[in-house]
């Protein structure tokens, strides 16, 4: 009971796409059709992102090759051929597919046209060295001939590239919001210093999303906050010390980690999830990632997507535990995660406000 | 009596808008809204700046939770959420509030349409080793379209990247007046050389601000010129000398440093605050920060906002100090620094020229 | 009693700015600006326009020589002398002063900073066989540059300039909405065939109107539609009859215009001039002119401007009655109007909306 | 006595360029080269104008062949050769010489360097059943490239090209003040109904007059209201009264024309040329021809002249009668006109502001 | 009489203004309104430069303190207050003044409209290891609004960033031709390598005006050529001979240099500053700087200037030495400069080619 009651505050401190009406038609008719008309709906989301042959790399065509796997109907064609992530999308139902600029220019006639589209307008390889910053490969324009229903970034703050990445997405964003086209932003921290500390720790996902928001991002994508590991403690809270010295406050940090060798409870999961949802009151945060647990994924994906929406964001955002298993298996998979989003706690309902 | 001899001399010394007629009335009408219209007015300023999320991180949303607050209204709110700090805005009579472009694209609806809106234009992530210069995450244009009566720019000067910021900055503000768009520069030295003696001392504090208005600024926010520390006072003393050999005159800014362990009276904080605002005669100064005190923060406030308006400075931009604590104390805070600037000794009158 | 209802009822039917948020905050902070912050206020407007001496010509510069004036104080200068026509802008109490660009451009200098400027962009002078479209002699750029809180056009349909003068303000609208920029449509009929039957008629006006709408207009200009004179009643009829064959519901308009020789009473008025505002909901009408009554200046004004107010419709804009008289006089009579609109039946609140 | 007193009160309802401060540096400083640096100075204006080559065709090359002309030291050459015109510009004193573009371009190493040039932007040829409108045939940035202190163009309102003219002007003005390009407009009624009432006469001299101001013209060029003449008298009379139906005051026109066969006396010619330049408070006015008088030309220019500054203008444009006749003519007439302009009642004194 | 005929011979070899009409008439008559209409004139030059703010820092403006200075009218207002800058300006005769964007925008109501002003486009501040490039702060379009007879920008050759200063003002010096506009360029070497043999030495003083009148610099400011001093002289020498194999003739640079602990005579400094100026026969040169000499402030004026306009430089550009002190002062220097330029034997007279 009083886990219901702080769901219900969590989700009403979230904003509400029905009074966003200052963000102009164009923007709200094409979250009001990832939102509401497609995935779980009712303000929930789920998406489907297929950007990872550049940033992963061509070893995840091997995806099925690894498996036995019978039910195949297109010989030899790997999970993570774009026929096969878009036969894949066609056939489930969510509230989105994130794709790379080429590959809707190419792939574009196998879409189903009623399924949004968001358009990935940059990409990053993994390479030995490379800085952490992704590079602009698309463009608002090309979005919007594509029919895109929002236009994505990286954006990696944390490394000596954040201030060029910072006006690289402020310029986009800017654009795409001039023609009524929405932004997602994917918002990590990234860099030599910030790895050492924990990229994916409260800390920097915190950061990284009260910036993206500032920077104008619609939709927030971001990382389940890691626990900070053992080996990294001490740099952690070495930095947070140093920081507190001009933000008080952020000595706070620490306090949200386990100690050693402990697990976080699902209620410390989820009250952590929560200050970074909480962060950002006018954008929808998805979440991708979260604590691994032994077993069956199936279990897992219950487990992290409950502590998701429980602390309000508004969805997720999966990628290869759903397109890197047969289709059938994404499909359940897709399903289960639905499955939780569609309880009606969780909805933000949409009234058209009266004239 | 002395005193307000040396007060009437400072002022006299400072620009008026009513003679700023060359401005072009699309500047003059803005900046009369901000320093006439709203705050303490008759030509002073109170402004609330809110871009410390991107500055500083998100640590600031823990604010509240330090204090044993009861009267918040939005439950689980910190006193850094953009709609807290819009509360306060709202509530409270400040001659502007600073936003960052995603801000205010999401939380225009919130914000009183008569609180002249100073549109940041740039921000600079709190980030190991990263150069001390502002990322341009918006635009003038963008500005226009928000209802915007400022453009603002931070200007760090004192590192490598000194001429790119100058570059940036000079292009932005050229823009900005085209449009009849005041521009206010955020001026403090950053960099390595610099911090090392003493990135807000006199020396520097003084150049950033005759800089700013080279480069065009309408409105210079400069902060409260920091005594040397005792350990950085041989690099200062140093620097200052290798500069005298070009620049006679420079060794003089030793004089104007404390003693080991001496601290400044108001007399010498008031000297050194108004040889910066003398420096730049037809560029309105604001000053943030100044000397910690003792106890209650009220005490603090109002000393240093005294020095500031004594040596000639037009007033005071504060973060933290008003939206770092629940809206009441903010309220109070502003008005105790409000209430000092509408003493009848700091007023600019504006008269309308006779037809 | 009965009467109060039917205001209350006609004054529900009008736009509400606090519910305009998706025009944006550019154009909302500077509606706000005329309609709450200047002139009457609390949603209701009344400006002063001063385009006269390109609409009609420099005769208007005789204007004080008729009379006995005591209290000019530049020798010579008559009513339409601009900088008269400023003063008695700063000494009023007006939504906004109308003036075109050069005269913006070169007595900028005089006007009070807080008078919110409506930017003429167009003009059209009286010039025999001229055809009724106006030139565009400004700029939005220009506009913005000057510190104008709206940019004005005039729209003649009623001519085979008609398709010309609908793509021109188009165009002006579209760029003006981009910069946050109001935009006020003065809609009158005009062309040959339109004067032969009345343009200023029911039908003509309410048609102007609707069509401002679609256009983008902010702010509608209309006249105080004029009964039909009985010399061009028959015109009228034979058109309406044409246009009902297509438009059913058109030949409705002659059973609002008075028998031959008749005077229209004030509820029949009412009721014309809140057809008019009735059909274009969400933007805000001014209306000009009406019909003359016999005597003191000051009666008629009171009786038009109730007649205007009781329909619906947000104020007036009123010019030689204004500026054509002693500047004392045009205060008096500006006070007379702006009175009126001052009591409390005629207010549209602003609430903020609560975060 | 009397009449000093009224050309002081003439004059001081006249612009001060000092006090013009808001038109920015780049106007200010090139009308200061016109009205002070060169010509009669002291804020009044003499100049040359050389467009009659397109104007009224090549007989104007004939001039001096028609007359008994010894002393001409080029053989062959007649007045209109633009050599001719040229050199009496070097060694005259005008305020500014006026030349269209492609003489310009061709002669410009001919002209003394420190002569202000008005770049004429536009032409008209004599041409049967031409519609009196100009042909832009120049651009502000060729005016820059060739150091122009301004652009000239001319506007003919009267007929129904008088929208496109004034849009024609109003562009090419609005782009000349963003590079700080002062604009000066030949403005003068001219159209078939405007012809034969009169174009030159008092009604549309006064109503071109107070266009160009309202257009943005920095100087306008107008014509010395010519008398109504009898044959066009009752056009005249019977266009004023429709006028007055709509403009009331408008029938005071005709009280200012001569009863038929008088002939104005110069009292009279001053009261219709103040009215004139009474209606322009804000632009400078520079006078074309005047009244015909019988005998020597020196007499008729002192004649005119006189009356054009005792009505408050600031000068004269004079072509055929400085460059229609051998140069030593030429400057001698010049002469004539500017020493009544340097006559003291006529200065207006530029004192720059104290710091 | 030797000497005379040098003078004379030196003088032959620099350009003509008058020759020069190829440059067109927007670049000519600017350039004549420097070196003929203000200042000591004939074809010689002497300006004012205040940049030194943005170069050097605000200590500039302690420059009164260290002196009994009686007759300041503003109290407390130093040398280096833009203000006192221009009011020097104003009561003297310069060929022109050398602003900031910032600082013309701000001031220019001050500036005497007939004070041919350089807009000084670019700046580099005083920090520890900054790159020796100006920052593009201004821009021409500007610079013509504003009024301003050239733009000027700072070019240092020498370190690895002179590609891109090259770059940079070739680019800017192409457009500002294109509006004629002169252009400016201050032309130093700077740069790690450079610094250590003398960057001031002949050798790089004469390499960055060859290379500035290839850019199209129609102004050269240089600096007076340094000896190599004692400790830089072997640098100097293995520079000069690695040259040397590609470029023959280098190595007779070390000739010109004096042997150690010689001290240059007058014949010899002017013989190494007309190499400089005879390497760049068609730009206008100007020179700052020279051999101290003890004493009067008067003698070393004298002395340098001398060897200036001997060697056949147009003039000087002298700062600290006119604003650095009282007013009075400044004047009297500015005078001894000026004298010497006015002697018949360094004029250039113009004469308008006959038509």
């Amino acid at each position: 009971m009083r886990k219901k009651e702080n769901v219900m505050a969590n989700i009403a401190g979230r904003p509400r796409l029905e009074k966003l009406t200052h963000l102009g038609r164009g923007r709200l008719e094409k979250l009001y059709r990832m939102f509401y008309e497609n995935g779980p709906g009712e303000g929930t989301f789920l998406s489907l992102p297929f950007d990872q042959l550049v940033e992963h790399g061509a070893a995840h065509t091997f995806k099925w090759q690894k498996e036995d796997v019978t039910n195949i109907d297109i010989t030899g064609r790997g999970s993570a051929d774009p026929r096969t992530v878009i036969e894949l999308a066609n056939k489930g139902n969510f509230s989105a597919i994130v794709l790379h600029p080429g590959i809707i220019d190419k792939y574009q006639d196998l879409l189903r046209l009623n399924i949004p589209l968001i358009y990935k307008a940059d990409g990053h390889m993994t390479i030995p060295q490379n800085p952490p910053i992704a590079s602009t490969i698309g463009s608002v324009k090309d979005a919007l001939r594509l029919g895109a229903a929002a236009v994505g970034m990286s954006f990696y703050p944390g490394s000596e590239m954040t201030r060029e990445d910072m006006a690289r997405i402020g310029s986009i964003i800017r654009e795409a919001h001039t023609y009524g086209m929405p932004a997602v932003v994917w918002a990590y921290a990234r860099g030599p210093d910030v790895n050492e500390m924990g990229a994916d720790s409260l800390y920097w996902v915190h950061y990284a999303c009260v910036v993206a928001e500032s920077l104008g991002a619609d939709i927030i994508k971001t990382k389940f906050p890691a626990p900070v590991k053992t080996e990294k403690r001490e740099a952690y809270l070495n930095y947070l010390k140093k920081i507190a010295k001009k933000t008080s406050g952020a000595e706070k940090y620490i306090e949200l980690e386990p100690e050693k060798d402990e697990e976080l409870t699902e209620k410390q999961h989820t009250h952590r999830m929560k200050l970074v949802v909480d962060a950002v009151p006018r954008s929808f945060v998805i979440v991708s990632g979260g604590p691994k647990i032994r077993g069956d994924p199936r279990k897992e994906l219950a487990y992290t997507t409950r502590i998701v929406v429980n602390a309000g964001a508004e969805g997720r955002i999966i990628g290869r535990n759903f397109w890197g298993v047969p289709i059938n298996k994404g499909l359940e998979y897709a399903n289960i995660v639905a499955e939780i989003m569609r309880e009606p706690q969780y909805h933000r309902p949409f009234k058209h406000v009266p004239a």
